[in-house]
């Protein structure tokens, strides 16, 4: 238990909730991933002030005002990365950069916000058999593996494999394991700007991963170490840098 | 000088040029910016092609048939880098996320294909005083590296100084300081899907570096670097990353 | 300030000090350079332990008890790197390996402990003529940046200059220049087994660089990121390990 | 195949062939261990030397003159590591330091040149099962991986298993998988001095890996990699450097 004082919003694009796929989605998750998501963190932050938002709030529930008040945000997304207004992901890309914490969670990785950050693919290997997946620490001097048994044993989970076409990852912390013989890079940090990222794999709408307790730790260190309430906080501006630039600078 | 057989682009916004901004531009670089390096590289590769492109140009020379054809593509621009069109610049990143090589030099830090790959502002501190630069080896096992003497002295140079809002680069091999005592991270790498990229900060559209000898070197060692002709190209689609995953994968 | 509870040794060889060389060593630092350091870290840790150790202590006050129970050992040596047993240096590398915090002052690079953990020659270019060191801040989201201003000025200090021949840093965190126009990797981290290492260039025998409240406000940033006392610590064996690996595993 | 003129040096301590243990080594590697790398590597480099040294042999085969003029040294040792003289480890420390590549396979993990160029224990978890390894690829664009195919499958072998007690790689290139779900950093490089290292697990005494194709092609992508003629070769003094550098310096 941690008594920081943070600001984090959990977003869900909370698709799969309202079109009840798969079925067993709504018994899993009454609340959605990201009430599960949520719960699971108010243990590890009990002094924090926790909230969720959704692809179908106004402004997708990310406005102006909540992400400069937003210490991390997490995200969650899979079927409708594409619905995601530009608009908005350009807001996020912002404050990350600015200094607000992002944790990218599964199938986010093909979040626009995640590929903007990243300037790749971010595409993988996948195959969604149900299989056991072994979640190895590499490094355990990083603050996101304090307390983490290795592995963290998952009895099913949707394979994610090697090739991640990401950039190298400031921290590589977990490795994964799959039935099928994979590797993934599952636990990875970067910083762009003053920001800090942590991606972490596990997790999908069809396995009640987020209730295992060493995935809520996990994601709970990560919200932990991408925070940084000490950060002066200041969004820049990123698109059209020729015209501000030149006149400005 | 090296037997190797490549596929060299060298582009410029040519504005400076065009306009005759500065004044000085014409008798400093009689065939352009992008002639000056287009005829430092011959010195090294004599029986590569090396061509260049413009702004100016249909696509501004950089259609699908030449990326596809390219194996080092290199980028000075610096007044005009909102007039790129984006569908190009998807197409250079595409190119690059499959393989082709990128050199990314001076005030190019700020092409809408630079930020695009790197995530971030990347943004810098300047002053255009035509102080002296050092360059400084700190990587000397690096391939750029080889052959240069640390430092290297530019005579009269626009200052770069830090902080150079970029993601913690793959190599550091070179840091420049100059007259008032700023430093910078003037000569970093990355690699972005199969591609590497390497920037390079020496160069200004006031000063003759790019005459430099050992500046030439530097920058052709960059170009034997990001080169990788053996690579298995293929060009990964990047935008709109959901609809195709969710239907296709 | 920080509530923390650290035990924090600082340790110094002490040998200028004991020879009074150079002569203002005694009115610049009365109660020796690791004094000058501990009382500077009390400002910050309040509610920690500071104590020193140095050379002339029976086993350099760096016994296994002492070491069992350090979070953070800061060292700080010059002229007696070889006075310093072999049987201490192994016992200190078990502990850094085991979780221990170490931080490395500036001509501690040379200390057997420091080339001992990284494998180079840890060497660099110098020249004492009391030139201004400007240190710049490159990774303003790292936790030993914050709060410190960019640049700092040294008014007198010793150069040291690149090439410094490290292994790449798993952080690079701050940038010197000095008005010779060297530059210096001047604050850079190391991860080695469970423990962290931050390495700060500033400080000498001659200047009172330690009385300076952002160099102090560095090393106490440096303390807090390399202690962990959260961590597990168990010191591994290092030292012949075909024998006990062979046996025993 | 590679017209590179290299000299290349494969130690092996042969002490296994020695004992004739296991029963099969005889029948599966007639020539050694060394003698199979070597023959690989002769396909591949048939321009260049490619000699043999052993423990047994006067100074272990590396005399200061051999080293001078090695552009490659490899290793593989497993049950006499603490039998290597410390004089010999130093001097082959240096001339990595100068620029020497070195490559150093499988159980070689423990051995001292690598123990010492890494600083951290190296240990790792194994069990000798005969399992299934499999060789995933997680860095197209390094020239390491050239034309392998990804995964190798390597049919038997002893698992190596995470945590690796190593600093973190300047790049991961390769992360193996085992049947047991254990997952490893088996192809990794490190940047030391002006020289760089190489290293890549697979291979036992037990199973006849070293003649599988893609393994002698990774080894040999290694070699081209870690060889860098070009580079001015100076050996530095590493030991006892207070007293060299404070007269000398």
């Amino acid at each position: 238990m941690s008594d920081a004082k943070l600001k984090i919003v959990v977003w869900n694009e909370a698709v799969h909730e309202a079109r009840n796929e798969p079925a067993t989605i709504g018994e899993m998750y009454p609340e959605g991933i990201h009430g599960a998501i949520a719960a699971g963190l108010r243990g590890f932050y009990p002094d924090s002030e926790i909230t969720t938002a959704t692809l179908a709030d106004p402004e997708h529930g990310l406005s102006e005002e909540v992400l400069e008040q937003t210490d991390v945000l997490l995200w969650w997304g899979h079927i409708a990365h594409g619905e995601v207004a530009d608009e908005v992901v350009e807001r996020v890309q912002r404050h990350v950069l600015g200094g607000m914490g992002l944790v990218v969670l599964h199938s986010g990785h093909f979040a626009k916000i995640f590929t903007r950050l990243l300037g790749t693919t971010c595409s993988l290997k996948w195959r969604n058999e149900g299989e056991r997946e072994l979640v190895w620490t590499v490094k355990p001097s990083h603050p996101i593996a304090a307390g983490i048994e290795s592995p963290i044993v998952i009895p099913k989970q949707e394979m994610y494999g090697e090739l991640f076409d990401i950039p190298e990852p400031d921290d590589l912390i977990f490795i994964s394991s799959f039935e099928g013989g994979e590797v993934f890079r599952s636990g990875v940090t970067f910083s762009r700007g003053k920001g800090r990222i942590f991606y972490f794999s596990p997790g999908d709408q069809e396995y009640p991963v987020y209730h295992q307790p060493q995935i809520q730790k996990v994601i709970a260190n990560g919200v932990g170490w991408v925070a940084q309430p000490g950060v002066f906080r200041e969004a820049p501006e990123v698109s059209n840098p020729a015209r501000g630039w030149f006149e400005e600078a």
